[in-house]
This record gives C-alpha cells, structure tokens and sequence, in this order.
C-alpha cells in the first residue's frame, strides 16, 4: 500500500515545504470538522526546537531503529547523527523523497502494515508526531504490537507519541467522541483524511488514546507502558518496553 | 437573507480571532480545491498595516459610506476616525456583532443583494478584501451595479478589490479557469465555501476579475473604472466612478 499521486496530500505538502518553505497542512474529520495541524513547519523542525517530551523520551532510544510514519525525517536524522542505525518508513512516496534529500540514508516506501522481518530486527520503534495512531483501532492495535514484536530483539522499546483527547472543552470534539463510543468506537478513534490543495489522502481511522487508555491496549501484546512524558496539553509520549 | 448558526463559519472564525487572537480561515473550492486564506487576521489589520493597493485607494472615499461586507469592521473604523458617516453591512450576524463591539456605529444583517434606498444615499461603496467577488456572476453583477446607482448619489464612487486570476501559473488554477470557460463560467467565477472548525457557508459563486473584464463588466451600467492601484501580486483596487 502506498499513496498514488492525487492521495499523496501529505507529502506534497511536505515536499512543497522543502522546496518552499510554505503551504499548511489541512486536517479534515468526517463529521465536517476542518482544522490546520502544526505541520508541515513541526515536520522539519531541529530537535532543540521539540516539545519538552519529545525530547526527553529520545534517550530511551537504543541500538537499531525503525522510524513509522518518518514524515520529512526528523527523528531519523536526530537519530542517525547519535549514531544509530536507522529506517524510515512512510505510505507517501513524497515524504520518502522528502526525507532521502534531506539526508536521512535508508528509507521505505511503506505501510506499517507491511512491516515484517525481511526489514531485519529493531531495537527501538519510533512512532512520533501522534504515530501511535496508526494503530487505528483495538484489534488493529493487538495485531500490530504483536507484528512488532516479531521484528524486534530482546529489550526492545517503542517511543510512541498520543494524544489525551479527553484533554479538552471543545464541546464538537466532545460531542464526536460521545457518537464514536455510541457506535462501538473508542473515543479516540477519529476518521481524517489530509487535504492540501487539489490533494485528499484516503478517509483513514487515526487512534487517539489517554495514557490508561494506551496501558489497556497494550495489556496481553506482550509490551508494557513503561514512562509518559507529559507536559502543558494532551499530548504525550510513552516508552513502551518489550516483556522478555 | 442572512446565514444561520451553522453556515455562519466565517463569523464564527472572525468572533474567535476577536476573543482569542487564534484561528484561521479555510476555503474550499467546487473541484476540491483547499487552502488558507489570509484571514481572519487581515479582517484586524489596522490601516498602517493595509496593502499600499487598499491604503492609496481610501484617498477617494467622499461623503456617506456603505461598507460591503464590512467584517470585523476595519474599513469602517477607518472611514468613521476620518468624519464619514458609514454603515456597514455583511450577511454574517457574527461578524456584523464583532464590528459593533469594535467600534463600528452603524451596522447592518443582510446580504448585498437587500441594499435598496430605505438605507439612504451613499457617495462611496467600499467592497474591500476581493469584495468585488459579491457580485457573483455577470448578470448579477450588471443588476447590482444598477442597484448601486440607485442607493448613491451624483459623483459617487465604488472602491473595490478583485483578483486578476490570470497572474498565476498554478496549475490547478488554471486547469479550474478553463473548466469553467468550457461551462459558460467567466475564468475567475469560482464556486467556494469557507469552513471552521464543524462550521461551513453554503456553497457560493465568488467573480475574480482582471482590471480589462471588470471595465468591460462595468460597461453600461451608469459607472466606469476610473484608476487601479496595483503592487506586486495579482490583487488590486479599483475605483469606480458613476457617469451622471
């Protein structure tokens, strides 16, 4: 699975950001809330210019690492310069592109969905920028933490970062996440597709979890929630240790 | 006509900019078209902060003023430190309420298309900020350039900002350009809605015109394009007198 050209909405706009400097990132939910996110500007940002936990979660990253969703590469090159070997990962062909520019040495064109042990072992698997999303929904969350431990070693950690959707007073999000659980969602399970100009990604699920949310889908994959680091506001982000 | 609760997403934007300082404007374009606009931050901007197009224009603002879709007011607050008698109007009951708390004397819920004598004579109509655009479609545009005749006074002048659309080499732009001459459209006749957050307007036609399509749209209806104040950009201001 990889974005065609007119899905690639995301990395066009990561790839115009490179080139020029500008465009926004338009975020679109499917109950017709519209909003711009931080990127593409936080996808290219140097590590000094962080949030505080995504910074501090960076030391508990060791030996070979697997980058989900490397966007324009800031982690893999933040990692790489430590001297860690590392692959990134992207569905968007643009980002891929984007990243290989900008100096990062191995990259795919991916789904985490395809990730498998032809990609060899990690010690680590970062999943920044709200990645733990990608884990879409709980059975997909099960699945997918059991795939990861396939393709790590012994000791391994995922560094993961979410959202606490709860953390909030708009009454629209409020109200969608009381439709989600109605209809058999989690709270946080919101369907976005990314829209930049003439560009629309697929309609995707994206799954946002509290930290006790996060303990309980991870509970029985044979991971643990070890630390969150939080700070000002719902995001945060969990080292996830591997149980050996 | 005026827009309710939930198609009032431009009002909407401009109240929370007006409470928080925070938010942007969206615009969706008929073919799937998105982007930023420069608003609501440029509805604020006091006039040292206008385009040298928009500053130069206001030395031929006379007499009575009729603001046309006055926003958040800035046009207005300008014209009433000057001494001019002005009412503004917009069909956005929230940003009508904003221009009120900010200051603006005199304003008015309705669409353009509701302006008629029972408002008294003007001497200057302001359609600033691509206002031009109100005039939706040729045929509209003729019957409401006579309506402005029949609200103003001898010697009056409309001082509107357009958009050449042909000052670009945006692709998708010009793809959307040729469509809509292939379907009757003028180039620049663009079918939008603006959207935040869950909030949208109906879907509405926008006339973009180069100076060359607006004097000939201007002609024989009582008014000719007298000057137009361009910069760099496809954006400019025109003023247009009435012929007595």
């Amino acid at each position: 699975m990889r974005f065609n050209r007119k899905q690639d909405a995301y990395g066009r706009e990561v790839y115009d950001y490179h080139r020029h400097g500008t465009g926004c990132e338009i975020v679109e939910r499917e109950d017709g809330y519209i909003d711009i996110s931080s990127g593409p500007a936080a996808y290219f940002r140097d590590f000094d210019d962080w949030k505080p936990y995504e910074k501090k979660a960076m030391a508990f990253a060791r030996g070979r690492v697997l980058d989900v969703g490397c966007g324009a590469g800031r982690v893999s090159l933040y990692l790489q310069k430590k001297g860690h070997d590392v692959l990134g990962i992207d569905i968007s062909p643009l980002a891929a592109k984007v990243s290989l520019e900008r100096g990062v040495k191995r990259v795919r064109v991916m789904s985490v969905t395809g990730v498998s042990s032809s990609l060899g072992l990690f010690d680590t698997i970062v999943m920044y920028g709200n990645n733990f999303g990608l884990l879409e929904n709980p059975k997909r969350a099960k699945w997918l933490l059991g795939r990861f431990r396939a393709i790590t070693r012994e000791g391994a950690r995922i560094i993961a970062t979410s959202t606490d959707v709860y953390n909030t007073d708009k009454r629209c999000h409020l109200d969608y996440q009381r439709a989600n659980r109605r209809r058999g969602r989690m709270s946080g399970q919101v369907r976005l597709r990314v829209r930049y100009q003439t560009y629309a990604t697929p309609w995707f699920d994206y799954l946002l979890v509290s930290p006790d949310e996060m303990r309980k889908l991870v509970d029985g994959t044979g991971w643990r929630v070890a630390k969150v680091f939080t700070s000002r506001g719902p995001v945060y982000t969990a080292v996830i240790e591997r149980i050996d």
